[in-house]
């Protein structure tokens, strides 16, 4: 009935999940991990009940006590793993992004399309969280009529220093590149990125960004990327349509009165606002995978397209002007 | 057209009534004015257009240029003033209280009802104020059945050193007393005070206290009355009726966010929460007075019945336990 | 590693938990049911990986596949498995009540301290919210100053025609019962209830109620309890302390704008209101008792006192007037 | 004492004027009145304690009894009544626009600068506004550093029959054009209006828009304008900063609890959101002229620095890209 995992990338992200899929969440056991930095991984192993460290991510996948594989590392490294997990025929949970380049996101669609069987989900966590699933909740029931356009801020209170002007698009706004691609149910076919004053705070960052994305049917989603805003990790979504609009609510919990404000607590990060959609993600992904493996998750074809518009982003980003998206032509083996 | 005005008064609340009347509200001007303090009187007279200060309160009653009354004075002299006022012949706005007694009340009552005309409006501000009409309103529709319960909070950052243990019901929670009665369309029948541990930071007074209404239909009206939270002055209210409820919303116009919190602003006082609901007030006094004297606001009927509901609440502070109050049968001169 | 549960009582509630101990937490499994419909034990048994249905409680507690113990029986036979669990030396979680009365809670409670170690928690699940765990941080960080008053709704959108007037506390009012003594990390030592106008929409049931708890450092607690207020399940509270105040937010995820409003969502019922805190709470006890065993949630003192406190309740009800609440001394054994 | 005004121009907005001029406001009198309609300018004369017709506005300009001319007549005729006070000396306030075109407000600018005296305000409304100004000054006092985005909907729930796709611009637009100018202290320096896909309640409209103003310092203002929403008048605007944000409350006075949601009110209409704004910007307007003559409000140069962004405007709107906006050197006469 345990669905055991076999983990590669023991870092922050890879043993954040690590605890959540032995401590929090049902039916999942971490049998085995991976690590450039073996030391580590063996440490990890250590501490688990019963674990096993491997000394590759291609060790690991193959071992027979893997059922299935959660790829954590490091971005560049992503299009081997999930690769190795659909040749050994494994379902794979793969953080995003699904790789760094839209070729390796097609060579391993090519790869998934010809084994016949959806093994890999890319892990995309906003379409978890409840008030994201609730706005696009009522956006479907039509009691608004078409959606138009989405206002959407993304706003972190700070970045470490090694943080560049394309990770503003790459590591940042793909996550609304996501949420806009599945909330409207369309792909996006062009970007722009309208460049503001910019932040002293940001050294000499381009920071803030106005990126703008057109849907398939026309509507418009305008995003404000804010990196170094300092107040906490503020994450808003509005879509407007035609007879109404809906809007994630405060995800606040108490207001507190004192020193003449009202006031409510903004998340200090990601990892605060998100807590509970990285649950219920992977929680949604192991009881797929250990029932009848259905994935309902973002698909290989989510990790493409995602980066297809990331890198018109990049060159809206760097030339300015309005950058179309170019898809493949999507297989029907991602229609659901 | 011009109302010609007479202010008895000019303390801070006469000041402020006369700044009004004089530079926001259409149709009146303040062409007298008088205090217990002659020097101060002929120096507020002298700041404006077309006033003359008089030596008495009566003489400028008296006076043939006065159209109609404004008692701003203190409270042990009300009763003097409307009195004459009465027998004048003129429109008076008696500041709460009407008068410091029940029995003052009714000889003011007597003297009206004599006159076969109602010329005394007392000032309860409140139900001026855009929200507490708006809860009024929505009660008064019907859409949410028969109220039943009403929870309200009645906070002040701060009160001056005289402020004594009596004060928070005659007061503070006379106000609570005039919207509980105006927004049920109904008597209070008795009141119970509650009190609970005390603030440290009010000294040796008896803070907050916690008042309970009983309305004559049976719904019941509970209070906190906080004189020294040091947040702000707060004052709410939420309707419970059969099926929803309705609540004064806060009344902030910008939401700030900064570290680590979004924010609004409680106001500071009861001159920034209800500076529209004092122009409001006295603007439909005048307008009333000015075209065919039928008055809307506070009857001395309501200025009585607060005073008793009052005196009902003292003898609860002091004595503990649910004082029924007492009220004198209702002249049909005071239904409207 | 994995914990296995017995779970006495399949109804609604015991079968929601189950859910909760198969899919939705980490560290457990059901391994025996028992009810008092053998049937449907069976038949619970029959859909759960590895679990027997037993003929009774006490064969399910006796068997040594059973680690620890989960009640969810009709409340009048708890004491009778809570008892057989002490005796067996296993850990248990009983839903609220803990007995129905206060001798039996004192039976169980000298059970326990007489074996020497802290075996039972009780099922208050508002402890374990992530908006009441906010509120609690609030108060005792202190910024606010010493807790006052707390104004508190309990609001269900209805309730079964079984429901009586008793229940009115002993059912509803118990959990505010239970978090006016957390929040405050005090007894109540008095109560009393007064009766507002009836709803109609209640038939002969005496709805609304407003409770008022005393508590044992002199603040105040009021609590409305309306329970067939048609609108939702609104479960509201707010501490009144010396500089500020702190009140629950609205747990809602998205804002609506059409038709002239702006809207969000209200809970139907507590089960949606309360799924998070369920969830926290059961993974928080199996994490105790499948480690060092030390628990932290509600003890059997806590589920005495709720009881002694509801007794005082239901006298005031049906009395009226401010009834004392008389406890034991509490044994040494649950300071913690 | 009192300002004896003519009014030129007693439509809809002529006439709710001259209710706000002689019933709200202080220091105002209505002594003359004209329009096109000449029956209509007599029906609006009878109805005023003592004002007379005039048969042109000319005529009305230069009638001795005219302290100070108030314009709201049809847009086209602007130009002459404003030349026409000026040279007559008399103080003018025009409701937008100025003109109908730049050259026109350039006229005037020349006219106005040529007499040495300020003596125009422009209509804008907004700035009087009480949430806009908290917005202002919260930007202003520099707690949040430098302003770098503003997000802003300029929403109607629906416009007549005879609306044009230009109105959505110089008519709607044009507010969001002042209050940037105005919030920032800056000029817009370019525009570009992105077009989403258009709404199936508008017709052959191009309905919403999304006009983006490129402010002189870099910052960005993004404006959704959508004219047929039927939900509400929407009007918000939020200002990020380096550290944190500001943004226009809800204007809304109660909380309702109903039918499983808790509501608020949208306003219907721009007459019932920004009722008050008129009634300060005709107070603030009247006291000026009444006192020293020193115009606070929007000037001539805000006037024509409007109608040139809007000129931009319709060129980025009809074709497309990024449209600088001309404006003429500014005469220091309009420093302040």
């Amino acid at each position: 009935m345990t669905l055991n995992l076999g983990v590669i990338g023991v870092g922050m992200i890879g043993q954040d999940h690590i605890r959540r899929l032995t401590t929090v969440l049902a039916g999942s056991a971490v049998s085995a991990v991976s690590d450039v930095d073996t030391a580590r991984a063996r440490q990890v192993a250590d501490g688990l009940p019963a674990a096993r460290a491997f000394a590759t991510g291609d060790d690991l996948i193959a071992d027979d006590s893997v059922d299935a594989v959660v790829v954590t590392s490091w971005g560049p490294t992503h299009e081997e793993y999930v690769l190795a997990s659909l040749a050994a025929g494994k379902h794979v949970f793969c953080e995003k992004p699904l790789a760094t380049t839209q070729e390796a996101c097609l060579r391993i669609m090519d790869a998934e399309v010809a084994g016949g069987r959806q093994l890999v989900q890319v892990g995309f966590m906003r379409r978890y969280d409840a008030s994201y699933r609730a706005l696009k909740a009522t956006v479907d029931s039509g009691q608004l009529g078409a959606p138009l356009l989405m206002h959407a801020t993304h706003r972190n209170a700070s970045v470490p220093g090694h943080y560049t002007k394309d990770m503003a698009i790459v590591d940042t706004a793909v996550h609304d590149v996501d949420v806009a691609r599945w909330l409207f149910g369309e792909e996006i076919i062009a970007t722009q990125v309208l460049v503001p004053r910019r932040s002293s705070r940001g050294g000499e960052l381009q920071d803030p960004l106005l990126v703008v994305f057109e849907m398939a049917g026309g509507a418009l989603v305008d995003v404000e990327v804010s990196v170094n805003i300092d107040y906490g990790y503020d994450i808003r979504g509005e879509i407007s349509c035609e007879t109404g609009t809906v809007a994630l609510a405060e995800p606040n919990s108490v207001i507190v009165k004192r020193q003449g404000t009202f006031s409510g607590r903004v998340p200090a990060d990601w990892r605060e606002r998100f807590l509970r959609a990285y649950d219920v993600e992977l929680q949604e992904w192991v009881d797929s995978v250990g029932s009848d493996g259905a994935l309902l998750g973002p698909s290989v074809w989510d990790g493409y397209a995602a980066q297809a518009v990331c890198d018109a982003g990049l060159q809206a980003l760097h030339g300015g002007g309005r950058v179309p998206v170019h898809l493949r032509e999507k297989p029907a083996f991602y229609e659901k």
